[in-house]
């Protein structure tokens, strides 16, 4: 039965969707959580019949999410060290927080290790697409800001590997964030990048930023800091459509019952776009298992995290990922 | 009377909607206008009335929305390089185009020239927001994919004085894209352009995704690259927001009803994110003024580029510019 190292101390919202998270996990699936933080407090949340799934580890520090992600390594106690050294000392299959991102990123990078020839893990983000049960996903999106052409090489060998063995595309279609379709679009790093990834049979060229959600290709390439900002930029502009719908639905009664009568629709859309569905971003590369999810995740943004951190440590992914970085080798 | 040159060959619909939008343009303006294209085709295209204040320009050649934009140059007889010629020769003081964008760009750079001080133009795009009747304005969105610190620098000024001059913001707020608003965020051009832009006081430091779209910043600066990427992500985004809503909506009676009842909420939503209320794209830093508006633009679209390009060569911006740059001398 596989063990789930989970930070119950991070996110935005404190332990308590955290554990709900964890329990709803539980119901459903066969694994044992370990849970990690102050042991007092997180304990008499948790019903008798899962005790015999659930530890804890105590901790007695946590990493506030405004801190610097290098002061974690010096911070020993906290909630966030001590769920990612489970993993380290192979006491855990997995780690899933809600808490620091970048702490997390950095902890589980040195001190889980990185896959055999991996140069740089990624943060992986599922995205919606607007194709009904097809979802994307896009790497990096933070880890690594500034990235060499052979850093998004290899995270176009580890979001396939993503795609087929996690979310079971047999055939996933990979493609280079870029400023046009052409070959011969692109800044110094991505056209050099092209070069590498012509080598990979499931590579297919240049896509454009509205390709990541029309459904037209599986995984998309590109640094972390394009990757930040276009997961930001997603989020404004679908916030920014609800605002304007929701302010002038206000204006008028007649709106206001067609919102009533529109409300499944919405609903719909809703989940559809609704990162909780998804669970967490994946940390691939690593040797082992890091699921980082949302500082304002729910109990079913944790659930699915937790979900993700089972289906990525029973797959093979890791071996795959070193199997196949030998294609730039030569 | 200013004289504006309109590429009328340029776009994908023909020279239809860009003789429409010209001529709804001098309905409710007063400049002339230098129609550049197949004089037999578009000649009989305008009413008598509108003669004395619509001129002609014969050219045989049309370039092709697919060709490469170094093709531009060579080809001296295509509508696009003879209206920018027209400004070049200071028979125009602007030129509006609905074509090709990048030989538009490269056109109007080399014939055109650029403004003293000024490394490189940049092409500017306004974006909307959810705060009623507030837009904010990217830039580079293409014309220099791979940018230094500089570059961006300059973009801030270029970004301030268009918000300024044209876009009437009396103390515009300029911010830096990047991952995160901290200071230590960025890469590592950013992080050196960061530097550099502390000398303005417009600077508010970075900015995110997001911040295009909620009104709290009035210019947002990054390379081509990455505005050409957060621009196709946004119109994907809402795209797909709308392709769903739709889907969503033709499967319930209901929900029929209720989008019947909602339309004048859509149609303000649809207006309020409609590009073709803004124009074109300005390309800003160069010895005169060229805007570039969308392939697919509606007349409404060319009236309202035509309007920008009259703003624009009626204000200072480009002595203020040139002024203005010179803060990055010291």
């Amino acid at each position: 039965m596989l063990s789930i190292a989970v930070d119950a101390m991070g996110g935005d919202f404190g332990p308590r969707p955290i554990i709900e998270g964890t329990l709803q996990a539980l119901r459903e699936r066969s694994f044992k959580a370990i849970l990690v933080g102050d042991v007092s407090a997180i304990k008499p949340l948790i019903p008798d019949a899962f005790l015999n799934r659930v530890s804890f580890v105590e901790s007695s520090d946590v990493l506030d999410m405004h801190e610097a992600a290098t002061n974690a390594l010096k911070r020993k106690e906290t909630s966030i060290y001590k769920a990612v050294d489970l993993v380290k000392e192979k006491q855990a299959d997995a780690v899933v927080s809600m808490g620091h991102s970048g702490a997390t990123m950095s902890l589980a990078t040195l001190r889980i290790g990185r896959l055999k020839g991996v140069l740089r893990p990624a943060i992986a983000t599922i995205m919606p697409t607007a194709v009904f049960g097809k979802v994307s996903l896009v790497l990096d999106v933070g880890a690594n800001v500034d990235c060499k052409a052979e850093h998004l090489a290899q995270f176009a060998i580890m979001g396939e590997a993503y795609a087929k063995d996690i979310l079971k595309i047999a055939q996933p279609k990979v493609g280079l964030l870029s400023n046009g379709e052409e070959k011969s679009k692109g800044n110094e790093i991505t056209k050099e990048a092209y070069e590498m990834l012509t080598k990979m049979s499931s590579f297919v060229g240049n896509v454009e930023g509205n390709n990541i959600f029309d459904g037209s290709v599986d995984v998309i390439v590109c640094d972390g800091f394009v990757g930040n900002i276009l997961l930001k930029t997603s989020e404004g502009v679908a916030d920014s459509i609800t605002k304007i719908i929701k302010h002038n639905i206000r204006k008028s009664p007649l709106a206001i019952a067609g919102a009533v009568l529109m409300r499944k629709v919405f609903t719909v859309l809703k989940k559809q776009v609704d990162y909780a569905e998804y669970g967490g971003a994946p940390l691939i590369g690593i040797n082992g298992c890091a699921i980082i999810g949302h500082g304002k995740s729910n109990a079913k943004a944790v659930k699915n995290a937790i979900f993700q951190a089972i289906t990525f440590s029973s797959s093979n992914i890791n071996a795959d990922i070193e199997n196949k970085l030998t294609i730039f080798e030569s």
